[in-house]
Order: structure tokens, then C-alpha cells, then sequence
């Protein structure tokens, strides 16, 4: 048997190699999307603004994408979860405050009459911010924060709260991350709180948080060690026209693309559209009661206060070309737990 | 003569791509540093880190390094570049509202009698820079701050402001990204006219600039386009005491390597010290009168407001294991032209 040249060899292991890279290529980035104009924006986005010497080709560094967090990469309903933090520590901060014992809402909220809680103001909810997330230094916060994180569980899942993230957003990331995006979160959330944990689970460091924000004040402690005290005083109200503010202020770029789910993120959608060239704006709608939940009021859904998305932002996204996703026929499987 | 075989070519292959990948390495990533012991800092915190398995190593993720721009990165002297340019758009305010021309200290702006300019109050200046820097939209405060660049020379070496940036920080900057290292400028500046230049002439995104930074607010033009208008509403004064708060606003970590010059950056320093593990801090001293400028008064060195380096900044420097880079010393070259 003649045995085949060393160039034959090399060919043949060559073809293969550049089969196998086929394939990968053709592997499925999206998988918990179902096939449908989403998924299409989406990969149409991608590459079209990532195919070198394209009409739409977006150099490496303007390749921003901002991601809302309640609602948008994370369950929202019935209350976000750093109101549940919030309210979790108010014992800790009466405790460390005796005489709020007596005053409200901090007097409600200790009686664990779960009624009198749901109906309090967002004037009383301000005041249990300002008491749990103000008032100790920053490392001290993180900590605490980090502490709750790990044991407290959603009621309706019974699981921690950051394994409630929609396993299609987290593949929009990583497959936008994997074609030279940087992903940033800018949330209404605070950004301090949503720092703790956005690197372990969406793969977003600090730095790329956007959130709301209060000052903090340098001093030094007993030992002379210095630290960052976290004040009431508030930087950045994240939401609305707040988010493009607070993007000019945090990245200094127009995003490329951003997603939202409520008419919080209105402004950051119009103001990533405005930019020259390709963008593309998402909205999540959330109209699976069976699989997470439904509400709008948009297309006849129930109302809600937590993620309201109005009928006019529907139709200001049909005018202006942003897409929704509709969470029933878009996608595959919400969560990674999902079968 | 027998011929060596296939095992013997690939050994002597081997050994000479180890030969090249060792020169490689031994290249000198400081080509304008003298050898000493701010020098010999340097290179060995990055080493020190960066060596997966020592004790000193530093995930990536958590690399980063802070640099002051005025009279760390670039001159500051005999007034901040950025002075400079609101200076030299005062006609341009003053044509926009032609009330201020006879109001102070614009028609002193306007008299350009240098003498009484320089004679001008904290107070003053303020007031230029409220009209200078804000009232307009970001992308066209961006495009004059461009325009103003491109064309402005300083009076002593008659080039662009932009070119007197010191080689041997650059190459700090090259070496510790390339090891690795997100850099960050974190600025008593302004934030927004850093950002204009910072990529290009530092090799620094928008995202990575902190500055000094003012309000937004967002709004929509006649044609219903959205834009950001800068607001004469301070919400970050990032200097002294503030160079840590800023750097907990925009970063969200501490940073393992901070460099500065002046009593601005003290705080950033001591912030960046109080961290566990390796840390770097050092400080610029303005030592050179003949190739830049000399000024303290630390050292016996002339006082100046522009960027004080007080003896008890080189002193609590001493202390603190912060590592002082003498200019005239340490620096072989200072800029790109220099011959």
C-alpha cells in the first residue's frame, strides 16, 4: 500500500479543522429562542454591525449594549428584590436605631403584617431606602448584601433570587460579549446593591453597572484606615431620562443597542435609537402568566405598578422600530433550571 | 555525513523559539526610564501580580490603575490645558448671551489683558467655566472642545496640548494594559473634555475616564430628536477626597495601582494603599526645571497652585511606602519629541 504524502495528510487534517469551525460557527448562539423576528433582530444586529468592511460594520470599542435589569434580564413581580433586601434589614436597622421602633413606616414593617406592608407609600418606601442602604460604609453594605443574597429565596420558585434570570437574556449577553460588546446593566436598581452580584451571575463587572447612585463620604476609621460612609444623598435617579443621563455620565458613549421591558426604559431606547447607523432597541414583554408572569397594561394585559408597560410604549415601539419580545412565543425556556 | 534526525531538528527548533521568547520578554517595557528605584516599583508590582501562583497575584478582573491627568499624565503648567480652552470660548459665550461682555470677569476675558486675567479669583474662573462647559448640547460641547484641540498650541513648546503628554507615562500605561490592567484616568477635570481626547492620545475609552462631572438633562430637539444638555449642576468634584468617591461611583472596586502629583491625590493614594495585597502608589515630583517645570513646595522646590506637592504630601509618602518619581532623575526622556 503506498502510504500518502505528508502534504495529503496536512490537507486532510486541514479540511477537517476548517469543518469544525464551520460547525461551531453554526452552532445555535440563541438556543432558548424560539425561531421568530426577535431572534432574527437580533442575529441580524450582530452581524451586521460585526462584519468587517460591511455598509453597517461598528468598530470594536463603539460596540456598547445596556441592559435594564428588573424585568428585562430578572423577575420583577410581585416586588423587586432589593425592596425585599430593604424591608429584610430593617430589623437590623432598628436595632442599630432603637427609637425607630415606634415611628413608621419602620413600626409596620417590624409588626410582620404583611397587609399593612403591601400598602405602604413610596414615600414610606423611601425612608426603609434610606435607612437600610445608607448609613455604614460601602464594604459593609457589600457584605451584608452578599449575606442575603445567599440565603434568601423567592417565595413563588423557593430559590435565591439570582437564579432568576431569563436564560435568553443571559445568552443575548454572552453571545453579544463573544462578537466584542460590552455589556453594561443600567438599572433603576441601586448600584451599588446590583454591583454584588452582576459579575457572578450575567458576567458584568462593577465598572459596567449603571445604576441609581448616591455620594458617599471619604474618612478615616479609629485606626486611621480610611473608608467610603454611604450617604442619602442621591447622584443618579436611574430611570427614565435618568438612564441616558446616567449612560453619559457612567460611559460617555451611545449604546449600540439596548433593552428594556418598561416605561422606565423609554429614554434609553429612544436615545440609542437616535445615534447614526445600526441600533437596535429590544422590549420584553411579559405575557406568560404560566411560565413567570403577565402584565402590561399593553395589549390588554392586567396593569402593574412594578414594570409598567403602557399601551403608548407598544405603540411608540411599532412607530419607531424597536421589537418586542413577546415572553410566550419568543422564548424557548425562561430559566436555566427550566426542562 | 549522517543526518540529524527529525527529533534533533524539532529540540534545536524548540530551544531557539525559547531563545527568542525569553529576549522577547527581556525587552524593556520603560525605554525612558532611568534605572532606580521608581522604576524597579514599577516592574515589580506588575510582575508581582501577575505571576499566576505567587502570593501577590491579582485576578484580571480586578487589575486596575488610576492615573491623574494634569501633571501626571501631561503638563499642567504655567495653567490646566482645559482653563486654557474655556478661556479662548469666552467670545464665543459672550457672543451667545451679549449681556455678559460687560459683565465681570467676562469683559476682563474680553479686554485680553493677560495681567488682570491671571489676576482672577477661584470665583471668577468658576463662572467662566458654568458658561464655557455647560448650557449646550454634549455632542456639540464635544465638537468644539475637538475643533479647539485640533488647532490650540502651547505657548512654550508651540505644539498641541495634546502632544505634551509624558512618554514615560505612556509607556507605564502600555506596559501595565498589556499585562493586563484596565487604566483609568480619575481627573480633577472635567470629565466630558477629558473624554474628547483621552482614547486618542492615551489609548483610554470614554468609560474609563472620571472626571470632574456636571448634570445632563435630557430633552428633545424641534425635529422631536433627542440630546443631553449639559447643566451647570456639579455632581461630582472629583479632586482630594472626591477621587475616592468618584472612583466608588464609576469603577465600583479599588483600584491596585494609583499614580498622581499634587495634594489632589492624596486621598486616592491612601484609598488604594488601605487595600488587602499588592498596592501600588506613586507620586510625581515636578523636579525639572530645565526639560519641564519645577514646583512644590516640597523639597525646597518653588510653591505653586497649580498641582502643590506640600512636604507633608513626601512626607506622608515616606511613610506609607509611597514610591516619589523624580522627573529630572528618573526620567530619561519626558516627551514623544524629545530628542
Amino acid at each position: 500500500m503506498k502510504r500518502p504524502a505528508l502534504s495529503m495528510v496536512v490537507l486532510a487534517l486541514a479540511a477537517s479543522f476548517t469543518l469544525a469551525a464551520q460547525a461551531l460557527a453554526q452552532t445555535d448562539p440563541l438556543p432558548s429562542w424560539n425561531d421568530g423576528p426577535a431572534k432574527k433582530a437580533i442575529v441580524e444586529f450582530v452581524q451586521a454591525t460585526t462584519t468587517q468592511g460591511g455598509p453597517q460594520f461598528v468598530p470594536p470599542g463603539e460596540r456598547i449594549a445596556t441592559f435594564d435589569q428588573d424585568g428585562t434580564l430578572w423577575v420583577e413581580q410581585p416586588v423587586y428584590s432589593q425592596i425585599m433586601y430593604c424591608l429584610a434589614r430593617v430589623p437590623a436597622a432598628v436595632k442599630a436605631k432603637p427609637e425607630l421602633a415606634e415611628v413608621e413606616p419602620f413600626k409596620t414593617v417590624m409588626s410582620g403584617n404583611r397587609e399593612a406592608i403591601a400598602k405602604l407609600s413610596m414615600k414610606d418606601l423611601e425612608k426603609i431606602l434610606v435607612a437600610t442602604l445608607t448609613g455604614m460604609p460601602t464594604e459593609e453594605f457589600r457584605a451584608e448584601a452578599k449575606k442575603w443574597l445567599d440565603t434568601a429565596r423567592d417565595p413563588r420558585w423557593k430559590r435565591p433570587y439570582t437564579e432568576l434570570t431569563y436564560q435568553p437574556m443571559q445568552e443575548v449577553m454572552k453571545y453579544m460579549r463573544a462578537n466584542g460588546y460590552k455589556t453594561y446593566i443600567v438599572t433603576g436598581g441601586g448600584q451599588d446593591f446590583v454591583r454584588v452580584y452582576a459579575e457572578e451571575i450575567y458576567g458584568v463587572p462593577p465598572e459596567q453597572v449603571v445604576g441609581t447612585a448616591g455620594g458617599t463620604k471619604y474618612g478615616y476609621d479609629k485606626a486611621g484606615k480610611p473608608f467610603l460612609l454611604k450617604e442619602p444623598r442621591l447622584l443618579l435617579n436611574d430611570d427614565k431620562a435618568g438612564k441616558p443621563e446616567g449612560i453619559h455620565l457612567m460611559i460617555g458613549r451611545r449604546p449600540r443597542a439596548a433593552f428594556g421591558n418598561s416605561a422606565g426604559d423609554k429614554e434609553m431606547l429612544e436615545y440609542t435609537k437616535a445615534g447614526d447607523g445600526a441600533r437596535l432597541a429590544m422590549l420584553v414583554l411579559h405575557d406568560d402568566a404560566t411560565r413567570e408572569y403577565a402584565y402590561g397594561p399593553a395589549k390588554g394585559l392586567r396593569a402593574s405598578k412594578v414594570g409598567t408597560f403602557p399601551q403608548s410604549l407598544y405603540d411608540q415601539a411599532g412607530k419607531q422600530g424597536w421589537v418586542v419580545i413577546s415572553m410566550k412565543s419568543d422564548w424557548k425556556q425562561i430559566f436555566s433550571f427550566d426542562k
